[in-house]
């Protein structure tokens, strides 16, 4: 970022949604500062300014989008850890069968091997905090006797978010019903749900 | 595919060969037939000879590359089960960490929502026979009384399978040691080890 004049959030927010739904259509290696430029109504300097490489830029975008409009459970301690894990399960199924959720999902895994920054950017802004709620979760589960005491949890997170990044991204992609009845078998098998 | 002339095999496996590693380099959108051709040696209208677009010769790239170098476990009913599945761990543990697949694999996810035929492709050459030969276990192990009798052997499945492939496309790629510990901390947990 260079400092010389003042920004406009207007613009900024512009250039953002231009490149997020750039990146969602054709994926990073697809798209282009031009695009996005285009697509936002600036002058390609005015993308420049503010983000040297596309790689920032769909960075920034994929951060504002999942801070702002993807609702994931919290990590708040719950009175009732039932409950707790219901919510978590249908905020989980809208979320994960939005398509444009899809898409970006898609795409960010699309370039884990070829653009790892942003799958870094990603994970720590998007899965980390995610992951640790429910490695709480896990834990206290544990804890209860109703996990194994020797399970990797680690591994049973992996399995858990694993399964539905797979599950949507299959050929038949599910409902949000269906993705709430999956996510139920898939958290009794970890012993989340009784 | 036009039937014109006679088709050269080592033409069409140098034409194969360089859009699958364009493929895995740059995904889909970022890959032209006109690079396939220069990168094969050979003259755009070679390929287009034989393949109209370029999802077409992507798919039957990829097709050819699983089917040919990427070893899976077989689903031959084994006399030990227990045997059976170390060795499947095995050679799931050495393929899933595989540079090539990794960036195969990472490619056909993030064209899964923008390019479903090459996840459709994908999914019936490569994933669908591997998918039946873990379901197969897994019902003899529920039959055994091993995995719970009324669990979604399915969504048990995506749960190793997801769990692999999200593994892999996470910021620290394991080593095939790793992966190997994974794998038996994830089969451990559905009831196919102990």
């Amino acid at each position: 970022m260079t400092r010389g004049r003042p920004r406009d959030p207007a613009t900024d927010a512009a250039i953002l949604t231009a490149a997020l739904d750039l990146f969602i259509e054709h994926g990073i290696a697809g798209m282009s500062m031009e695009q996005v430029a285009k697509r936002a109504g600036v002058g390609k300097p005015t993308v420049y300014r503010r983000w040297s490489t596309k790689e920032r830029l769909v960075a920034d975008a994929v951060e504002s989008h999942v801070s702002a409009d993807i609702r994931w459970p919290t990590s708040d301690e719950p009175d009732d850890i039932r409950d707790h894990i219901r919510r978590n399960i249908a905020a989980a199924a809208t979320t994960a069968t939005d398509p444009k959720f899809r898409g970006l999902v898609a795409q960010i895994y699309g370039s884990a091997v070829s653009h790892p920054a942003l799958m870094q950017t990603y994970w720590n802004h998007h899965i980390a905090p995610r992951r640790a709620a429910v490695l709480a979760m896990l834990r206290r589960a544990q804890d209860d006797g109703v996990v194994a005491a020797d399970a990797d949890l680690e591994v049973l997170v992996d399995m858990l978010a694993g399964a539905v990044t797979y599950r949507v991204l299959q050929p038949d992609p599910p409902t949000p019903r269906q993705m709430r009845r999956y996510l139920e078998s898939a958290y009794r098998q970890v012993g989340l749900l009784t």
